[in-house]
C-alpha cells in the first residue's frame, strides 16, 4: 500500500498548491502567526477572524475552517460555534483541535457543546485530548499529553481513534510516536517525525493548520489529514538534521522552511504510512 | 527628481534613528510581534496597548498611532476610534491599515466608521482594500488582494490612489507590484520589492508600521509613507538574494535582519522610486 | 562568593530540566510565542490560559504562574487577580512583570490592584517599573525604561530594590546594564548581557517566564530569579557573539537557541553574579 498512499499525497499536495485555498481560522494567540506561515508556506491561504459578527461572512469565502481552542474565551467560544455551524451549512471542511481538552471544566464543556453543534470532519490531537473525546479519562499535563496516556498500546490507541471516527462520523487524528489516522473503516499508521517537535510550541497546531490546508484542496479527509501530519513530520526530520544543532530557535524556522520546500518527490522518498 | 527622492528618503531614516519615536498600535494578534520587531529594527519603539482606558494615554506620549483593522472586534474597534479621536486631537499622524476591508461587512463598517471620525495621515493597502476605501467594487481573497484587482492598471490604481487621498486629504499607498504613494497632488511610483513578500504573513502590517515609524520622525507623511514601503521592499530584495533559497522561514527572519541593517547608502543605492 | 552562586544556578537548572514545570501565563499577546518557546527552551512546559472560568483549574495543575500586563483588558485584568489569588491559595510562585507600570492610569492601578491582591513571589521590571511599584516618580518610555531612569545610581537601584522586597516580602528583580535581584537582606549584582536585547521585543517578558520556570523548580526565588535573568543574559551575550552580525531578526531567534543550550558549564564559566 506504502507507494500508492504517498503518491496519492503527493497529488494532493500538488493540488492544494493549484487550488491555493482560504483557511479561515478560529485559533489561540499564542501560535497564530506560526499557523499562518505554515499555511502560506504549504500554499494555502489563512485568514484569522474571530468577531462573531464576520465569521460567517468570513467562513462563506473560505474553503475550510480550522477551529482550535489553545486560548479559548467566552467571546471567541461563542464565535467558534457560530463559525462551524456556518461551514457546515455550506458544506466546507471544519477542522478541530480539542487544545488541551481535559485540563480544564471550560475546555472540557466547549469540546463537548462544539462537537454537539458541529459536525467535524477532522478531529486532531494528541492522545491526551482525543482520549477525553472519546470518553475516557484524560491526564493531561497541560496542553501536552500526560506519560501515561502517551503509554497506551497501539492497537489502543487505533481502536480509541476508530472508536472517535465512528462516534463523530469524522476522520480522528491522534498524533504522537506513531501517528494514526482512521475513519472508522480505514485506519492509516504514520511513523515520520522526531520527538523535537515538541520542543517548539504550537506543532500540534500548525499541524491541524496544515490539515485544513489539505482538506480545503480535497475531499479525500482520510488522506488530507495524513498529508497534514506527514508534512509536519518529514519537515521536522529534515529541519532536525539540517539545524537542530544550532538549538531550538533555529529549528523552529527551520520547519517553516521545510514545509515551504516539501513535494511530492520529498513526500514519497521520506514518507512511511501504511495501512492497517 | 530619483536621487533627490532617495536622498530624502536617506535622510528621514537617520532622522528616525536619532529620534527614535514611539509608536502606539492597535493591530491584530497574527502579526504583532513582527510589527514590534520591525518596528525596533528601524529605529523606533513600539508600544501595544488597546484598552479603551489606556488608548488615550498611550497615544499622548506617542509620535504616530497605528490602527490596523488584521484582526478586529468590538472591544477593540472602540478602542480604534477613540485612540484616533485623540491622536488627531493632540495632532500625531494616523496611519491607517483596513487589512480584508471587502471581505466582511464588519470589516467594510468599520473602515467607513474609522475614515469618518478619525483623519488619517496615511491610508496603506493593497489593491483590493483601496478600492473598497476608494467606493469601488472590490473583490478581496480573504486578506489578500484579488486576481482581478491587481490587474488594474498602473493609470487605473494611480487614479484611485490619487481619489482616495483627496477624499480624505491624506496620503494614499497602494502596496503591490509597482506601489503607489499619492497625497492628491504629487504621486510617486515605486519599483522595488519581490512576489516573495506574500510568501510570509506581516508583511504588509510590517509596512504599515515602518511607515508609521517614518511618520513619527518626519511631518513629510508623504516621503515617510515611500520610506516604509521602500525599506520593506529593499529588505526584502536582500533578504531574497541572502535567504530565500532556505525556504520562507528563513526568509521571514532575514526580511527583519535586512530592516535592521538597512541605512541611506543602501537606499540610494537600491532604491528605485520616481515621481509621475 | 561568585562560583558558589553560579554552581547552585547551574544546580538550579539542572533540577528544573528533570521536573519540566508546568508554568501557567496570563501574558501579553505581542511576545506570547516567544515566552512559550523560551519557557520550552529552557526545559519547562508554558500553558496560556486566560478566561476567567478556567485560570483557576489550570493554576490547580501548574507548578508556577505568570502575570504580565504588557497587553492587559479589563477582561484579562479580572483574571489575573482571580489566577493570582488562586496560585496564593494553592502555595506555587506568582512571577509578576508590571510592563509599562507608570504609563498610563490603567497599568498603574492594574499594578496596585493586583500588589493588594496578591503576593508576589517576584516582582520583575526595567528600573521606570519598578520605581513605580516602589512609589517614587517614574518616567516611563511606553514600555521601556526611561533615560533619566536608568541613570539612577547603582546604590540608588539598589535601594529601591530592597525597599520594594521588604515592602512586598517579594523577590525584586531591576533588570538594566547592571541587573539587581534582592530579598531585602541578601542583595545580588548580575552582570552579564548586552545592550542589543533591547533590539528584540519581549526580552523582559521572556525573562520573567524564564524566571518562573526556575521558580517552578526551586524553592530558593532569590536563586530562581537570578537563574533566570542569568540565562537571558548569557544567552543575550553568545547570541550576539553568533549572529548579531546578521541583524536582529537572526539575533532574536539566537537567544532561543542559546536559551535551548544552555548548561550548568556555560553558566558557570560565563556567568558574572556577586552578592553586595
Amino acid at each position: 500500500m506504502k507507494n500508492k498512499l504517498l503518491h496519492e499525497v503527493g497529488k494532493i499536495l500538488e493540488d492544494l498548491r493549484v487550488k491555493k485555498p482560504l483557511v479561515h481560522h478560529l485559533t489561540n494567540y499564542v501560535t497564530v502567526n506560526d499557523c499562518a506561515n505554515v499555511t502560506l508556506a504549504v500554499g494555502a491561504s489563512p485568514i484569522m477572524a474571530d468577531d462573531i459578527d464576520e465569521v460567517e461572512s468570513i467562513a462563506s469565502i473560505s474553503s475550510a475552517l480550522v477551529i482550535n481552542i489553545g486560548t479559548l474565551n467566552k467571546r471567541t467560544i461563542a464565535s467558534m460555534i457560530t463559525a462551524g455551524k456556518k461551514a457546515n451549512e455550506i458544506n466546507i471542511p471544519v477542522v478541530f483541535d480539542p487544545v488541551g481538552a481535559g485540563a480544564s471544566e471550560l475546555r472540557n464543556k466547549t469540546t463537548e457543546t462544539l462537537l454537539k453543534d458541529v459536525k467535524m470532519s477532522v478531529i486532531r490531537g494528541n492522545m491526551s485530548e482525543i482520549r477525553f473525546v472519546a470518553g475516557l479519562a484524560a491526564s493531561t499535563k497541560g496542553v501536552d499529553a500526560s506519560e501515561s496516556d502517551i503509554e497506551n498500546s497501539i492497537e489502543e490507541r487505533r481502536s480509541i481513534a476508530e472508536h472517535v471516527a465512528r462516534k463523530f462520523g469524522c476522520i480522528a487524528a491522534i498524533t504522537g510516536a506513531t501517528d494514526i489516522v482512521s475513519d472508522g473503516e480505514r485506519t492509516l499508521y504514520l511513523q515520520n517525525g522526531t520527538k523535537l517537535l515538541s520542543s517548539v510550541t504550537g506543532t500540534g497546531c500548525m499541524t491541524t493548520s496544515l490539515i485544513a490546508s489539505f482538506c480545503g484542496a480535497s475531499h479525500n479527509y482520510l488522506l488530507s489529514a495524513a498529508a497534514g501530519i506527514l508534512s509536519m513530520s518529514i519537515a521536522g526530520e529534515l529541519a532536525k538534521e539540517n539545524s537542530a544543532a544550532k538549538g531550538t530557535g533555529s529549528f523552529h524556522i527551520a520547519i517553516i522552511d521545510e514545509i515551504s520546500k516539501i513535494n511530492d518527490e520529498v513526500i514519497e522518498k521520506r514518507g512511511n504510512i501504511y495501512e492497517v
